[in-house]
């Protein structure tokens, strides 16, 4: 049974991993998950990735609010602000669930990959989820207000500052985690799938753990991104933002020179006319609003990299 | 300005603890409080009597379920056991915020003192809310299905397993926290109350504490206690079902020789006969369950007080 890999970051990972499942069923698709996110806040674990995709995954996720878990409540964060607590990171009440479960969890030593499988298991997520590593990565980003965490620079300041780099704390000693590679270098993989995420947020962190590049330049599988932008315009804003503060255009050239000979394919927007020398351009629709959509979206991909096969 | 300390455990306490500082006002009422049902739950430090008293003294409590907060919902717990975790304690989605916020706070350093205080300040309550000791004490119960953590014997097993002896691990060593003894033998207090929780899980604990008894001996104010028992019954089931475990019989005299020598006076039901050589009785209803019922019985053992001191 042939398995898709799909190196994912948040919301727009999420959307296409949910297609490849929609379109194959979850168990052919191991999803490799940005932790560069990852923090910890009021002495919790919060993995926002890994928490976007099993929230897409299992059906939970609040598809108007674009992030967290649908039916929410916020009596936590009520709470909290009466008593003075920072309520700048939003925790909604069946969330914390995931973050009190796993701080503790690696509190007696288990690993996140371990505890990331016991949640999809326990919601009935049927795609392998690996977090990339399972040591601490922290992303960092320069900005002319100086260095911040991730979500300092993400959610406190809604990606304000302009950043002048990124830097990815901890990667350079990380391992990846159980299964990561062997998953990329399976022969039994048809394609290995880089999700239309950030790539310089969600992306390069997985890039940074030593082994996944030379992975996926040795894995027999065609390796396709998707890309984030068309018409100028990244799907998120601050995509969009981050390349032209970086001195990059906002196009899909770009994205292709970010991944460059990473790639054996790039899926870009139907009207995008876009050629690189010795890469493959897939044109489709790349937006994803409904199921349909992104399952379309996956077969698209699916097929680029059976034609990419020969 | 005159003060009043009482000594607290769960509810049964904080409905006198409210009843005095509606009568008083806060600010002339410092109460000290059980910390041996303190455990750590999921990770979480979670201090039951601390947080039952800031509920009843800020207004927050849940008067109809008798524990907790009113308004309370749920969606963490459903959350946490969809996930398969833990779900023998319950954790409120507003509650689970004093909780977090402890933890995160005692991580860092901070003493539970200074944590209760905060909280109590936050939502304004003006009593002065001292935890017994910032050490760690446990209230283990020692029963004919093996020896329990308190929680375990209250929560998880209801009390049913028959009680053997109780112990308080951690006491022998623990410090009272800042404020207490100072508090108990403070010339400005006119009275020092022993509120009507269970005395052997939820007082006994509190005397535990190195320093308490001699503090409560050397007090130039009267020591009054209010029984937990009327009838041949306490108002809560456990204290009736443990003294009788313990081969206690269920009344007020039962009281008197507990806290023994340590009493100036005790407060009964009316109908109660109670005679004991040395020991002032106080005779009114001590049943609670208005706010004006609860002041009234505040006002009877300041009176008494008042009698006492003479």
């Amino acid at each position: 049974m042939s398995r898709v890999v799909v190196l994912t970051g948040g919301v727009g990972g999420a959307k296409l991993a949910l297609g490849l499942t929609a379109l194959l069923g979850g168990e052919r698709v191991t999803a490799i998950i940005n932790t560069g996110d990852d923090f910890s806040h009021l002495g919790l674990a919060i993995s926002p990735d890994i928490d976007t995709l099993l929230y897409t995954l299992s059906g939970k996720s609040d598809v108007v609010k674009g992030w967290g878990r649908a039916d929410e409540s916020w009596n936590f964060m009520a709470s909290l602000r009466s008593l003075g607590g920072e309520d700048w990171f939003q925790l909604g009440d069946g969330d914390l669930a995931l973050h009190v479960l796993r701080t503790a969890a690696l509190a007696r030593g288990e690993s996140l990959s371990a505890i990331t499988a016991s949640f999809a298991r326990a919601w009935g997520v049927t795609a392998a989820m690996l977090p990339m590593t399972d040591d601490p990565v922290a992303t960092m980003i320069d900005t002319d207000e100086g260095l911040l965490p991730f979500q300092t620079y993400f959610v406190a300041r809604r990606c304000e500052p302009r950043v002048r780099e990124i830097r990815f704390d901890g990667a350079a000693a990380a391992r990846p985690a159980a299964g990561v590679l062997e998953a990329i270098v399976d022969p039994s993989v048809s394609a290995i799938v880089i999700a239309p995420s950030n790539p310089w947020l969600s992306v390069d962190p997985v890039l940074a753990v030593p082994g996944l590049r030379e992975a996926l330049r040795a894995a027999p599988a065609p390796v396709i991104a998707v890309s984030p932008v068309r018409n100028g315009q990244s799907f998120k804003g601050p995509t969009s933002k981050i390349m032209s503060e970086l001195g990059l255009s906002v196009d899909s050239a770009t994205i292709a020179a970010h991944y460059g000979d990473l790639l054996d394919g790039l899926v870009v927007d139907t009207d995008d006319d876009l050629v690189v020398a010795g890469l493959a351009i897939g044109r489709t629709d790349i937006a994803m609003p409904t199921l349909d959509r992104k399952r379309a979206l996956a077969a698209e991909v699916l097929a680029m990299a059976t034609r990419l096969r020969g």
